[in-house]
């Protein structure tokens, strides 16, 4: 058993690394951008390429990722949890964190099937939650806060149709259980789903979390944060103020149109409380703009290296412009 | 390619077995009540154990479950997911129909990876999903309606702490659009959350499905249906009602306390509209009232049988007692 908070451990990394990228291990062996041909030619199944790609692709940029997020649909999809497994074994050897991305949800004795085969199993230092469920689905996972480990809940998700249900107003009741029968509608505030789930993130921490002192400002953090989109910086702004106490997982940075100037709502002062992540932008950077015509795919783990560093330098500097503070 | 589609291949499942009955198969290896350790001690792995039960269970009960429902988490907990798959196989090769119950969640590339290897590598007929993305997580599966595949989505869960975000109020609008700015107080009309996911259901099934007639009446159905708990009864008839041409899976009867009188809420007048999951009951009925003291541990399958068998006849005369069709 850890004594050290998963926190602690991120915030540790991030001062370390003087980096809040989170770097995306994505693998995917065919369509436009893909592990390099050679690696697939040479390797004798799905699951040696991801390795040796993951691998490779943690040698180049550990010292730049404050923690890995590897996509658990991926490694089902080409039956290649064994190369998940090492993939997180090796990020730990590096002396780095994974977030493991697998939105699970369920309840009861399936909601700790999954808790155990995520914390246990593969050894994740967190994971990403999908909470509709309520703290049924969330507890079994909360409980692992005494084992090092963090629970990162679906809040705004970055995609095009997230609005289509965490948009929708709902209404802000000071207790909001679930006995509610009949409202007044004269009295009611209305807030967006999204904002009732970052409340039920608070309520939850509190409930069966503490905050942790860290930091170089003595702030508080808790070890249980929120997905939100840099698709949605407003949003994002919206949220931090909402629980500054609680960290952001922040997707959509890149590939998915998410800029550095964004990402700035959803840091704190302090330079904390935000993950950024990207997946594809540096796993495949030696197929894309600008780094395709600097590196061949033999290079491909110098391109990651690349687009990671200038990744973080981007955010860095768009902290600074902005007066918080970069590490 | 099947020409036929998931909702007709379900519907045909309950005319012949006369049984809206959905076994779950959601192995486990300890805890009071498990797989036989004389099971445990003869095979050399989980996944021999689990495939033996699982295949034993199938032989005893297909002629009674409209379908089966294998939870993925136990799977992934006992590394056997090769037992899985083998055991959809061998439901197919009985003629009956399985969902995998893996509640995922994703966007883009990363849902369809998710699509992928649920309905091509496993081959299950259909799939729980957890919609609170919006519809760019759930349209990589509804594009498989046309392979005969059906989709599920979480609305209203039969664990107690559902409501904490299900039964929120939201506003209800006549265009439910991201783009929603402010609203008039007075104007609003409020319903639960559930039921904007029900809406969503039923606007997802009309862009991107048509609705099927099959069943003696010529009612039309859906291929996707809706989660709703039969511990929530008064919901599950709200829910009904909002959707009548879509089926719900109702898990919550037997362990977790769903009476055959509350399932009836959830079923159309043609007796169709519904299946119902029981999981733990069935499997290890062999250890549990009435049917420990009737059967011995080697008899599991056949205690399991007798469980399924007092189901199906309970739900039925229910049904009947109704005055709605029982097969």
């Amino acid at each position: 058993m850890s004594s050290e908070t998963f926190i602690s451990k991120l915030i540790a990394q991030i001062q370390e690394k003087k980096s809040i990228v989170c770097i995306g291990l994505d693998p995917r062996l065919e369509g436009s951008q893909c592990i390099p041909d050679f690696i697939q030619k040479e390797e004798k199944n799905a699951n040696d390429a991801i390795w040796r790609f993951n691998k490779d692709l943690i040698d180049a940029t550990h010292d730049l990722a404050a923690i890995y997020k590897p996509q658990m649909a991926f490694y089902e999809k080409y039956n290649a949890l064994d190369a998940l497994k090492k993939t997180i074994d090796y990020i730990h050897q590096k002396k780095s964190l994974a977030i493991l991305d697998a939105k699970r949800n369920d309840i009861g004795s399936t909601s700790l099937a999954y808790a155990e085969t995520i914390f246990n199993y593969f050894q994740a230092d967190a994971v990403t939650i999908n909470s509709y469920l309520g703290i049924d689905g969330v507890l079994p996972f909360l409980e692992y806060f005494t084992h090092g480990k963090g629970v990162i809940l679906l809040i705004k998700t970055s995609n095009p149709s997230s609005g289509e249900f965490q948009d929708l107003f709902s209404v802000a009741l000071p207790d909001q259980s679930p006995e509610i029968t009949e409202i007044q509608v004269e009295k009611i505030q209305l807030v967006r789903n999204y904002i009732q789930m970052t409340r039920l993130m608070k309520k939850w921490a509190k409930n069966h979390d503490k905050l942790h002192e860290c930091g170089p400002n003595d702030f508080k953090y808790s070890n249980i944060g929120g997905v939100v989109g840099a698709t949605y910086p407003k949003q994002l702004e919206t949220i931090r103020n909402e629980a500054p106490e609680h960290f952001m997982l922040i997707p959509g940075y890149g590939a998915q149109g998410g800029t550095a100037q964004d990402i700035v709502y959803g840091v704190n002062v302090d330079g904390l409380g935000a993950i950024v992540n990207a997946s594809r932008s540096i796993n495949f950077a030696y197929q894309r703009d600008p780094y395709k015509d600097q590196f061949t795919a033999q290079e491909y783990y110098k391109a990651a290296r690349q687009a990671a560093l200038d990744m973080r330098d981007d955010i860095n500097k768009a902290l600074k412009d902005s007066g918080k503070i970069a590490y």
